[in-house]
């Protein structure tokens, strides 16, 4: 990292930290008027942001990125839209700062109270998508917390022109200055001068696969929460449902191949393949999913390639997938926990106890009994929009929705009380 | 570190992973019948504990220990009581585990549910009081959790002797194999090694002071919760009552100046000092308390020594003070901001508005209006049994009682649902 980036950090950390400091006395009707008029600015300036996505767009064409990422990586007018409207619901959900999580009048008289209060300042790795950056500035302030953005270099031009408008408008509404902040700069090295701010960073959220996760677990020394990283199974057990296999499967697998909660790995019970596995296997073929099999899959559906041990421990996010026979529950509950990342995982069974054990046993953010794993997310939880979704298992686990981005105070109220 | 401790610690690791997938099926009934038993263990062996205490506390003298240290090393028929008697009100607790902390019944017909699950394997870090070994085991197994166990070096003998006992009684009702693990060994490196087992470790629990705190930033790479740091403050508005100013300063002070709620810096607002420093002073002093004033505090009491920068800086955990007056809120706002450790600050003041600003604005894990600063407490805030106080923002803030030492997981019901 050059010593221009890192002074650029420094100042970006210190101005987040003052601002942190405002934020957290910021009252919620400032915080909504400024989420709703970030949206309209989003919406009244959508022809520049459009133009900059264009610079963005072209280059990346020149860098020979894929169609996928380019599509990704697109603007348009409905897609503004969606930005704007993300802020809106963010702003029409309650204010976490200042819930009472936990009170307890005690026989001595003391008044005790855990409130909700904000993290402080937050730091968010992100790729591609550039309404990331409007979503995470959005969630963070209404939590009452700073907010440093990194996102791809990719869209660099794209993350510029949204939180340029974005703070504009949150400035007009009151909104303390350094409170959302993007780091300007293609550099690599100011991601990982993000990750070692201890000084100034409160939370850093990594949102990406395994390589961010590599270089995250080599050079991090600030807290974080890792998000994003889902190798997902479908179990489909001895006493599976034929319809409801089919169906899980199916759209685990098809319906958006491109997201963390997409599963990449089918398990079956090898008493239940022959009966299951030719018919979801023609299924998924026609769907345009490559299927990568063990030895007995590929005896029972001969035109599937062959697995390696890459396979079980790859996440494909796009339409290929594993499928490995099983003799057991207990060889499904293995595979998963030698294999899987935590994120979600599934179960299809008629069957009480296999249910059951299945539930109980398999460590993951999410764990489904006849349902698809697509459905790990904040909305579909019922807890609003969310920042991402975590795989571990300190401070937040599964969608991380407003109160994931919040900590605790306790605050005592007494009348002169000693022990 | 020896490569011979590293080989110790890898296994240990291993086995503790091995015991936790165990441990997070095993039933409450075994869990508390193991606890009660280890507390009968330890009371019907309690001459072997006070045979290996007595050699670590002859070393102890005979390496110029002080007296502080050699008295919190120091086990009797009373202590091992204590022991015991902490084990059963563990056993007496609800079980975390299983808790449902949110559900909700979808649209489309799913049932989740957010379910409290053991966090897996938890390391824990501690010294001198070799009391903390039965506290930490019981705490953990209560929650599911295998447990690493890090004590002094100065304790090895005692630590040696209670974890022999409450793992094979802890073993004689069912709990698998590596629940409970001492690293049984003096090498300072197995403390860098343990800090650095992401393979193995799901939380690691530093307890103690600045200098762990330093070595832990340096070198750990795994998840962690910090506790034990408390550089906390009295603050003395100039709206204070002197009833409340004298006994709340009193007690956070000399009550039990050795641990970390006790308060080490008062702050006095200057149109208060004449009316509430001589006296206050005159009454620590006549405690033994040294006193160490900023000028003003001086020309009111001359007998304080002079505090210097280092002060203001200095978690005591002894009798002495640092003294300062401030010319506002705002002031001890400022000071507690830059100097304190985020654990436990309280204001003195009979005036609503200063009272409100203070426990908005400062974040601390516990804020406190008019009561002294030695509450923070597990057992004091209704929380039960707790392994410390954690000071950091995220997982955990204040006491970490048998809920701090969980994590969660979704587990959703459905009937073949799909996106």
């Amino acid at each position: 990292m050059s010593s221009e980036v890192m002074a650029m950090l420094q100042r970006q950390g210190s101005r987040a930290k003052a601002a942190a400091a405002e934020l957290a006395a910021l009252c919620t009707d400032t915080k909504n008027e400024a989420l709703n008029h970030m949206a309209d600015r989003l919406e009244a300036e959508r022809d520049s942001i459009v133009r900059a996505n264009a610079i963005d767009l072209e280059q990346g064409a020149a860098n020979g990125l894929t169609s996928a990422l380019l599509e990704r990586l697109t603007l348009n007018d409905g897609r503004i839209a969606g930005m704007a409207q993300s802020l809106r619901e963010i702003a029409a959900l309650p204010d976490p700062i200042g819930e009472i999580v936990y009170s307890s009048r005690r026989p001595n008289g003391l008044d005790i109270y855990k409130v909700r209060s904000p993290i402080g300042v937050i730091g968010i790795i992100y790729e591609s998508r550039p309404n990331v950056t409007a979503d995470a500035a959005g969630l963070c302030l209404k939590a009452g917390n700073a907010v440093i953005l990194r996102g791809g270099e990719e869209a660099l031009n794209s993350n510029r022109a949204i939180s340029s408008i974005i703070i504009g408008a949150a400035r007009e509404k009151g909104v303390p200055e350094g409170a959302i902040q993007l780091i300007d700069s293609p550099d690599r090295g100011a991601v990982i001068g993000l990750m070692k701010m201890n000084e100034y960073l409160d939370l850093l959220i990594p949102r990406g696969g395994k390589g961010l996760k590599q270089v995250v677990q080599a050079n991090a020394t600030v807290p974080l929460v890792m998000t994003g990283m889902g190798n997902c199974h479908i179990y489909l057990d001895e006493f599976a449902d034929f319809d409801k296999a089919m169906a899980i499967t199916m759209n685990a697998k098809v319906q958006r191949p491109s997201v963390c909660n997409a599963a990449e790995t089918l398990l079956v019970h090898a008493a239940a393949a022959d009966r299951l596995l030719p018919p979801i296997a023609q299924a998924l073929a026609a769907a345009g999913v490559e299927l990568r099999g063990c030895e007995r899959c590929r005896a029972l559906v001969p035109s599937m390639l062959e697995a390696t041990e890459e396979d079980w421990d790859t996440e494909y996010l796009e339409l290929i997938m594993a499928v490995k026979t099983v003799d057991s529950l207990e060889g499904a509950i293995g595979h998963i926990r030698r294999y899987g990342t935590g994120h979600s995982e599934a179960i299809v069974s008629e069957h009480y106890g296999n249910v059951q054990e299945f539930l109980r046993r398999i460590d993951a953010a999410a764990v489904y009994a006849n349902a698809s794993t697509r459905f790990t997310d904040g909305g579909e939880f019922g807890l609003g929009a969310e920042m991402g979704i975590s795989t571990q298992k300190l401070h937040a686990r599964g969608p991380m929705g407003l109160a994931e981005l919040t900590s605790a105070r306790y605050i005592i109220y007494g009348q002169g009380q000693v022990r």
